[in-house]
């Protein structure tokens, strides 16, 4: 994977934030603490995190006032990878090219890692400063995780499979279980940037739209790559029976599909009054990218 | 179980309450909502929620003002109780009377219904009013669920199995899986109502001593009851070699340690400004109660 390099720079800053808010020196909860560490320090894009400070920037704020809240949602976005991957969800034994996390260790721990994770980014999110923005915050990304995102995308999706599918309920899956994440993370980005009620909405469009593209694109990977090149099982969700843009809507339109949402991502940033270069990178690579 | 009369009122409350804040007309996450609702609705004593109202009004605030938090935190014991009773952990099948979650559903739909519950605990908790107290509340809570409280303390309680055990590990453990939780709710609580710094800090000791007191119960009872007496397997502790009072400090000590504590919990009471006998009222209840 090549990272343009507006976003090299804050992924290097990301890895280094979360490596420090990971630390720990509880002699009773060593065992969590690196598994913990184990499936969050894994290799990975950042995407959210490096979205949460590029949306403060795009408001006119520091990239640094998304890092904290960016990193929390990155350990967000790692606790539900860790339960979906558990053998009684989607039982997968890879991530990131490395084996999951309940392989690595075992259910127990994957499972209470995962909860652990969900608390501490509740944690890092409200003691940032000040206080009423914190608490939005929180909201924001509590609505992104619960019924209305992650976990009732995640649910849907394990009840849809083998299922016949319409296009709507696959749109609230993906909407739910990808966009709804990504989506916060730029609200929150714009929220501790300074920006306003309108540019929070802008920010949130950008991210909705992105999100969806974002998936749209790894279902067509899923298709059309090696296990190797994605550091992930392929093919599993055609097995698996799983509801995806291509096995709905075909290859074609599911790339007309991708493309749109990405026209419509970087048409919200219009407005914004900060810069948004590396928003628009992470547009276009989100749809280019081939990993 | 026969409630004191000042908890009962609260009770009821508090029921009404939950029902209402997990009533929701998503046609895509029925399933999911359900399995919350008969988690959440059991019967249960509503220890946290009550202790959240009281601790409210002993700092002249009015009940009313921890009632949302106290459902809130209430929801979040739910989530620990589903995911502690998993097969990978406990491998529990009766949970209040009933079978556990994952006995009357499935895995995935427990894992889920848990993840979902920490959500809406937060997302309810941040919506509080001003924000900057619902941020405080939001890192009380978040501290309390995550290492340094209820999942620090399952992980040290399951790698604690059928291992040697002493006095230090199993006060930390007992502090962090019940304790923690309990001091949150009276903390939150006494923040809602409008407490100082030295009240709040006086209302989190009240919640510390008062949890250990409870859990110390919970063994005796566990050593003592029959299994339709507490609505869960009993003696159950002891098989899998779990570390409890009376296995470590014999049933006599046990009770003395139980008294000492619920003694200092209602000394921490005394400079509190409102009322407290719903406090006192709860300490002995907790102490004396029998199932």
């Amino acid at each position: 994977m090549i990272l343009p390099l507006g976003l090299k720079t804050l992924v290097n800053l990301i890895d280094t934030r979360l490596s420090e808010l990971l630390a720990t020196d509880d002699v009773y909860t060593k065992r969590i603490s690196e598994a913990m560490q184990y499936s969050v320090l894994a290799p990975g894009k950042r995407i959210r995190p490096a979205l949460c400070m590029a949306s403060a920037a795009a408001c006119l704020g520091s990239e640094n006032d998304g890092l904290d809240a960016g990193c929390a949602i990155e350990m967000l976005h790692c606790f539900s990878l860790i339960h979906d991957d558990l053998p009684a969800l989607d039982n997968d034994d890879l991530r990131r090219g490395r084996p999951t996390l309940h392989k690595q260790y075992d259910e127990a721990t994957a499972i209470l890692a995962g909860d652990a994770l969900f608390a501490l980014c509740f944690e890092i999110l409200s003691s940032q400063k000040p206080g009423e923005l914190a608490a939005k915050a929180v909201y924001e990304v509590a609505r992104c995780s619960g019924l209305p995102g992650l976990v009732g995308g995640e649910m849907l999706d394990i009840l849809s499979e083998g299922q016949p599918i319409d296009a709507e309920t696959l749109k609230t899956i993906h909407s739910r279980k990808t966009a709804a994440l990504i989506q916060a993370s730029c609200a929150v980005g714009a929220l501790f940037g300074g920006g306003n009620e309108e540019q929070i909405e802008a920010m949130r469009k950008f991210g909705h739209s992105l999100g969806m593209a974002f998936q749209i694109v790894d279902d067509l990977l899923n298709e059309t790559s090696t296990a190797e090149e994605l550091g992930k099982a392929t093919g599993s969700d055609k097995e698996r029976g799983k509801a995806t843009f291509p096995s709905v809507f075909g290859l074609e339109e599911s790339k007309r599909f991708a493309e749109e949402y990405t026209q419509t991502a970087i048409s919200s940033l219009e407005k914004m009054p900060g810069e948004t270069a590396v928003l628009r990178e992470l547009a276009m690579f989100t749809f280019e990218r081939r990993i």
